[in-house]
């Protein structure tokens, strides 16, 4: 039997605890489908007495990560740490500088510094895989890297970020307030540190510049991602969406066009009938579309200690198995840098808004429509409710600037009592 | 750059022209995912004179496949001929003994010398991949084999014959019997030329089993797959199946069981609001499950020029990019020989049958499914018609040797006016 692959871990948190007792469970199983055994050597934490549920004690022990990745007896680094810099990107850097191979779970600082450390890694002639970045347990990188290489992308879209997706269906399913929603969450432990990161869509954003990049060709830029969070969205629109046939996801949107990269990470509609639009609960999904092999459809846990570390040991035993894919797909000095488009592809859009209660004022509010050359699908317009009356529309397919015109009009109307809501309806 | 990779293919029909396309099409971006260019050098077909819509001018022709599988200037054999033996083995295994890697989206000659096919290849050093051989465009084998290698798979299932998908909807969808829906089917080309392989199960059936040689470590054994095809399967069942919240799929399913390997590929009723159940027409799905990683779904388009085109060349980048991953995802010689299982796990069942009208019909059939141990969850019978009552029946969880003892006692009460029909509750 070939020599063992010797693994030393950064960061054991659930998910390296889990990597570490799949390698000690698993050794059989992963000897034969690897060709050779795996091993952990060595580990590094910040804390060395916390209890993981699993023994340490067979491993080398180091306080600092740079000093893991350069061991001698390492051969891939797994930095599972997180922070897109600090410790992370230092120990990243050291054991690509030092020739390890690299498996991260690490979206942030691919997302700030993936161009740069697949060029690094690219010199030094490692491999740098990032399966547990995206959606979790999915395959998806593989798939989208490898599976699909033989398709020109046309778009990338998906639910990313089970924090949001929870909230977003507790909010349907239960009526609870964002704020209700966002405290339950919370209070199971499934919002980030900084829960602006999941809220505020930052996770899922970085996650779709990453796939953007591979399906694309182009530099990461996660700078380019319009990032919108589901902050502002509220119950009456998961309601009312949902009179009109919709769900609200946090969706994320990568295509190329002709007037640049287009990425999108915003609330929008999807049909309730569609596979997204079933989506509940903390599970990921995944849509990619291929001039040749048409739409496919990935779904399944996007977190947790089994299926992120699943995700880990994916890329782990591609590496024992001596597979060496470029991290974006493609040699990262040929992958082309590109400008965000400053514009949205057309598209329909929902709008609610609350009219007084004055003779005329439905008129007005499509007059400003028709005037900016957007026509109307449905609308709909409800009873009274102090004063105001709740009206739905669906337009036709539009440009947000369009939109944003005949928004600007209506609001000089003095017919509207509030900020109209307008959400995107995505074609799935 | 480095040298190119010289592919040979070996049947022109939609998917070998669809290759010829994409590599002609697309050089530029095989060049950059693959890392060096991608190139057809000699074909081999039936018939030279057909327009099969592209150019086959560049390229050296052969009239004998085996001639073509051993060039000095092939550096890939692509099989694309079909049928389990004849032409499609003989080239596969001259390529082998000449140290040709091979891409091949045969599943019928996998199904049946996939263990000798892979034992050849590790023996020669070449590689053997088939991703296009299971469920069309979806990345299904490389995820299986790949993406999910780090968990202890538990089962694998999903709708792999588009074409029966195609039938059972167009039944539900349209009302049509079985007969006018395959009429429809047949018209549309979208049939086996031997239908059996399609309405029996067998084409479903063949990568059913490749599907859990991978999942399970063990030798391809589709003699072991328990075969039922749609012919069965009548507009009512569909109908009250509906009714009770169900559809009807044309489902494989393998799981390792302590008595041995269970592959069944058969009718079973799906929760209507399931993944599965929400499939329709010829698309295809495959649910994998692992310790790790719990279920994952993907879904796409499981045949045609494209999709399947785009699995070929999956497997071919993989080549090019200098990735040798073992056929069944692990060395030949290590896959385990492994018995059929000869009973299914116990699952609930559905049961449709015409009652007479005699009193204490009912309390009969009932007594029939008590008697053997089988309990009713939920129970209905419909107004008579021509002197019989529709009864529909779902069961608790029970195995198939009760519920045929109770079927057989039910046969000997002279109340049920035919046999019964029995269907599978699969958990989805």
């Amino acid at each position: 039997m070939s020599d063992p692959l010797r693994l030393g871990i950064a960061g054991l948190g659930t998910v390296g605890a889990g990597v570490v007792k799949i390698v000690r469970q698993k050794a059989e199983l992963l000897a034969h489908r690897a060709g050779r055994p795996v091993v952990v050597t060595a580990v590094s934490a910040r804390n060395r007495d916390k209890d993981r549920g699993v023994s340490l004690s067979d491993y080398a022990w180091e306080d600092d990560p740079v000093a893991l990745a350069t061991r001698d007896d390492v051969d891939v680094f797994v930095e599972l740490m997180g922070g897109s810099d600090g410790p992370a990107k230092a120990a990243t850097e050291a054991a690509i500088a030092a020739g390890k191979d690299v498996v991260t779970a690490n979206k942030a600082m691919l997302a700030h510094h993936g161009q740069a450390l697949a060029l690094a890694a690219e010199e030094a002639g490692s491999v740098l895989r990032f399966e547990a970045a995206v959606a979790g347990g999915i395959p998806v990188i593989k798939a989208l890297t490898e599976g699909l290489a033989g398709n020109q992308i046309e778009r990338v879209l998906g639910v990313m970020n089970g924090t949001c997706n929870y909230i977003l269906t507790r909010m349907e399913g239960a009526g609870l307030t964002y704020e209700e929603a966002f405290a339950e969450a919370d209070a199971l432990g499934y919002l980030e540190a900084d829960p602006e990161l999941d809220v505020g869509g930052i996770d899922a954003g970085h996650k779709l510049s990453l796939l953007a990049s591979i399906a694309f060709g182009t530099q990461v830029n996660f700078a380019g991602v319009a990032l919108e969070g589901i902050g502002q969205v509220s119950i009456d629109d998961i309601r009312q969406a949902g009179d009109m046939g919709y769900k609200i996801k946090l969706l994320g949107v990568s295509q190329m066009t002709g007037r640049g990269l287009e990425q999108r990470m915003a609330p929008c509609l999807v049909p309730e009938t569609s596979p997204l639009g079933q989506l509940v609960g903390g599970t990921n999904m995944v849509v990619i579309e291929g001039d040749q092999v048409g739409q496919i459809v990935m779904r399944g846990a996007g977190a947790g200690e089994g299926p992120t570390a699943s995700a880990v040991m994916g890329d782990v035993i591609d590496i024992a198995r001596g597979t060496r894919v470029s991290t974006f797909g493609q040699a990262a000095s040929s992958l082309a840098p590109v400008a965000a488009a400053a514009t949205a592809t057309p598209a329909p859009y929902y709008l609610r808004m609350a009219l007084l209660d004055r003779p005329g004022a439905l008129a007005k509010v499509a007059t400003c429509l028709g005037d900016a050359g957007i026509s109307i699908n449905r609308m709909r317009q409800y009873d009274h409710v102090d004063e105001t009356a709740p009206v739905l529309i669906v337009t036709h397919r539009t440009t947000r600037s369009a939109l944003d015109e005949a928004l600007a009009a209506m609001a000089r109307t003095g017919v509207v009592a509030s900020e109209p809501v307008a959400l995107r309806i995505e074609r799935v």
